[in-house]
């Protein structure tokens, strides 16, 4: 059944996603401009240039155009007491499909319950970012070529960071996937999360010994230590209890690859030439698979 | 005589005001791309996500393009010393038409004394927001089918509140015209307007019990209190003194309708299954009305 | 030899600079819209709405669009900790050109080095502005018709101000220039520029006397003292050393030109009405000529 919004990861099945990677393989090398004339507004409660320059540039490669805030909080009615579902019901009436990101978790589902146009949730909180899920989820299956019988290593901030999140519920739809996290104890897996991997067959450790899980991994997910959400004591015992370095980079299998949402900060701690020549770091191709995601995400819910 | 810019909504005749009305008509159902290779600069000394989305998607779907600042106070050099005449001058040479909001009365008539290009007004302080105004109009022409003979309630900020100014300036060019003003004694209608009124013949009462007068409306004006305006004590008086609940909105006759120039907050107190189910509730088809009315005035300022 | 990247003035030799004038000559009157289909993002760490709308509209005239930031150094990841090569290499994954204005002198090198895009700079700190110095040049051409055997008087902040030090690079690569320093003492030129001028055998003085040598300029680029660089003392004492008044201008001779980078304040003391009928004053036709130079340009490094 077609989704008409994309709140959480789970809403998308196996099908869906497949059809979504196949049609952003097309659009690499495609000119269509199918959205032409179709408006898309960008609603950032909260700022991230990366997400929304990428949902931007998709909608305009695509043909369409866009409007939007990268400073709703402040500048938007949200400040003089306006309800969130006020301020969608408006912006439904000059766009064609909002990107919402918002500070508060469910907040991307109430925008989705009012809104006469598609709404993607690009992050709500401590909630879910679907679409860094999908863009994680295509560039394992364009990198390693399966879907299947793997094994991720998923490193660092695993309790608050909302995109380990997304991508275990899209892994927990297919088969023979093993995950290890790595985490400071304080920022370990949470339990409702666990449950969800068990109940669907989702194999997983807690481990601590990060050098000894690389040579096993088929991707190793890396994630930042995120220094706003806890005390200076706590950042600065975490920020570099796991990291990458050109050591051990080297334990890698050569058809393995390193993944990061970004920002990365003090957990990669690769020299840009590493970056650009070792083929296993992956992630700026990521950043790059992100977009063609979004063009096909974008294009799907507009067709 | 036709107008270059519009600064304040005493400009438009009679004539132009239905022109706009009968362009708005045709642009809803319109795909026409008249504006093509023309930008638009909005500049917004003032923040306000709903007039200026509004403006960029108008301009959008006729074709052309925008560009601009949601922050003009800090970011433009206005922060730096820069005057206005200068900043607009600038601005003149990039783009084919200026949508300005401002944080003081009477920037408007200076922006347009100097610009070579057309500006639009989109609120000058405790001055005016003539395109809201028209929006207003528009609506009120579209759900009630004239703009002679009819009563008008406004409710709320009538001291402050500058869409309720410019909406008075624009009733007193019809025939017939009857309002009635109700508001907390210190947020009462200020002379300068009771005299304008007078001097158009415009019959108007002030009174103080919403509830007796909602079965004679046609149309009922809520305005939202401006918490920035007053001290907490006087808001605190103020902000529930005049509300619609789901028990006074049945005292409307079923052809009347209830509009607000939005965001509300106390004020109005319906459910969000009230607002989209009752047809007498008319802010969010006024907000999409000032789409097509904006199209329409970019259209007209453009041609 | 093509230039890739635009980091700073010196980059340009005489025959590429013609080149990109006669173009920019031709944008003038062109309709092309050979860059459609081609994205620009602007990336502003520092706030510069005339300049940032400067390249915005120059992209949008030549059929291509725009994603960017007004705010990078708050909204983007660098305020989570990123490094400027990773925030580069991201937006070059979105956009087929980057324009940056960053506050640190040397940001825009730094750019360059990672970047898969072309990266002009837009003003990098105390370093340079060579897109600015570009429409200087461009404006001293179209003016006076020739950019050998000229005086040229540059008054204001030659310390800390890129605009001076960008324009007087590109004046290095002509014949027979003459440059007038006027400067507070403590805001004279630096010796770096002086053994600039002199290896490349630019005549120059640093003279205390403005109205003396008003008489001789072909042109007169003022600059504005630079408040947000100095003690108090210091400004008020150095804001109005040297200004540019009804009486003084008229020392210029007919064919003599007014030139500013904008935005003026205290420095230029000149009536709307002979900013506007005055031909010498040409530092609105500056501003225009701006954006035909960047359309040039734009072309140029994306053709």
């Amino acid at each position: 059944m077609k989704i008409r919004h994309l709140v959480e990861s789970q809403q998308l099945d196996v099908e869906t996603i497949f059809a979504l990677f196949k049609k952003a393989d097309e659009l690499r090398v495609s000119t269509e401009k199918s959205l032409e004339g179709k408006i898309l507004a960008t609603l950032f409660y909260e700022p991230s240039t990366r997400t929304r320059l990428s949902f931007e540039s998709a909608m305009l490669k695509l043909g369409g155009n866009v409007i939007g805030t990268e400073n709703a909080k402040e500048f938007s009615s949200a400040a003089k007491g306006e309800s969130l579902q006020d301020s969608i019901r408006t912006v439904a009436s000059y766009a064609d499909i909002i990107v919402q990101r918002h500070f508060e978790k469910g907040s991307a589902q109430i925008a989705a319950s009012v809104s006469s146009v598609p709404v993607i949730n690009a992050g709500d909180g401590a909630g879910q970012h679907p679409t860094q899920a999908l863009l994680d989820l295509y560039t394992i299956w364009r990198e390693i070529g399966s879907l299947d019988n793997i094994t991720v290593v998923m490193v660092g901030d695993l309790k608050y960071g909302r995109t380990v999140r997304s991508l275990c519920y899209l892994l927990g739809k297919f088969q023979d996937i093993k995950i290890i996290f790595i985490a400071p104890e304080f920022l370990s897996v949470k339990n409702d999360l666990k449950d969800y991997l068990k109940k669907h067959s989702i194999l997983f450790e807690e481990q601590a010994d990060l050098n000894k899980y690389l040579p096993q991994a088929d991707i190793v997910y890396m994630t930042r230590i995120q220094k706003e959400r806890m005390s200076d004591t706590e950042y600065e015992n975490a920020k570099e209890a796991y990291t990458i370095t050109e050591d051990n980079l080297s334990l890698l299998k050569d058809k393995s690859r390193l993944l990061h949402p970004l920002p990365h900060v003090e957990e990669i701690k690769l020299s840009v030439k590493t970056e650009q020549t070792d083929n296993r770091v992956a992630y700026f191709r990521q950043v790059e698979n992100g977009l063609y995601v979004r063009m096909a995400l974008l294009s799907y819910l507009l067709e």
